[in-house]
């Protein structure tokens, strides 16, 4: 028996859709790498096709343990086509940084990207919906949900949600500084890594806020990775 | 005649797969609205599908015209299945904030995208793939190519190079404070926006690079949108 299963899950077994062919000592299916990832991103893109044309559409999503969860109304087209569940592939995308080599060929960039492939299906049940969709807001503003107006059941009727299993997944991470070619060292070029970061600024309150309302600690100290609970 | 089209190109006609249904206030077909959003961008989801599954890919690209080009090697599984041309999404998203609501249900995100649909079909000739690449680099880092070496023909050989055409495409765009139901504006909860922007960082030398070579002012003061030329 395996206790740990729970918190700290096997990693997932590479199919042959999901194996990293390209730069495979990049790839990682590791469950903790694959979270991490999964739970610092802010926006996945979702690919779903439609008489035979893929669209990739931005939207907000939550990872609930081995489930991920995406607000449907942000992707109208994809649920026009959904019956019993349709094939898509979740993609999330941290950009790390830009790295400039010494020869345009090996020009790159250091990113960490989650590809989750699977058929997404719609939650019908009225508590399970209420849980998804307080899991995306938690997701994007952790302890948000316990000061907003919770979801009106015809709210909740309005919103549609799908679940997709994280079972068909891998991660994909570069970082470091660029490889060139070993002639190309002796260049009088600059190269290294311009690091990116994804920050937030001060908040602005809502025109229509009262003066006399602060702020949380949730919003004043905002960052990704975030605090859980914060 | 209209002299200006090749500088402010009209906006682009929506068919009935890129007219935005969901929100259509927010939606453009403006090209300057669409260029200026593929411009500021730095990575763009590409959508493909191969045996009825999607498949969602995190690519640098570049915009020349009317043309998009992505990298082709940093799409291997579409290149293994295209021969005349595949249907794909281009997606670039922007995200310029979290719109804190006073209710669950109206949390929102500040955002900038643009959809392209269409064909990507592979760039053959040498001068055209030298033009495309050093089109995609110039695109991270403006003024970079001048100072790196160039490709080897064996290196423009090593790479693909896909074109896709800017004639299907969408933006939507959503900024602003959040807009609560009016009964919700008088709850005691703080409402607003946490603006969110990429920055770049201090530029990290090569570990290999010699201490003499300083970084040039298309690093130290990179930013996105890039000023062009710099």
């Amino acid at each position: 028996m395996d206790t740990i299963t729970t918190t700290n899950p096997p990693a997932l077994v590479p199919t042959d859709r999901t194996r990293v062919r390209r730069l495979p000592a990049r790839a990682s299916y590791e469950r903790a790498t694959i979270d991490a990832i999964l739970d610092e991103g802010l926006v996945c893109h979702v690919g779903f096709t439609v008489d035979g044309q893929p669209y990739v559409i931005p939207t907000v999503y939550a990872r609930v343990g081995d489930e991920l969860y995406i607000h449907g109304s942000a992707a109208s087209r994809m649920l026009r086509t959904l019956e019993n569940g349709i094939p898509v592939c979740l993609t999330v995308t941290l950009l790390d940084g830009l790295v400039l080599a010494r020869s345009a060929f090996h020009h790159s960039v250091n990113y960490r990207s989650v590809v989750v492939l699977g058929t997404a299906v719609p939650v019908e049940d009225e508590a399970d919906k209420r849980a998804a969709l307080e899991a995306i807001v938690e997701h994007v503003v952790p302890g948000r949900t316990s000061s907003v107006r919770r979801p009106a059941a015809k709210e909740v009727r309005a919103t549609s949600v799908l679940r997709l299993p994280l079972v068909e997944a891998s991660a994909k991470v570069r970082s470091g500084p660029p490889l060139d070619d070993e002639d190309d060292y002796g260049l009088d070029c600059w190269a290294g890594e311009v690091p990116l970061r994804m920050t937030a600024l001060a908040p602005l309150a809502d025109p229509r806020l009262p003066p006399t309302i602060s702020p949380p600690p949730s919003v004043v100290g905002y960052r990704r990775p975030a605090a859980r609970g914060g």
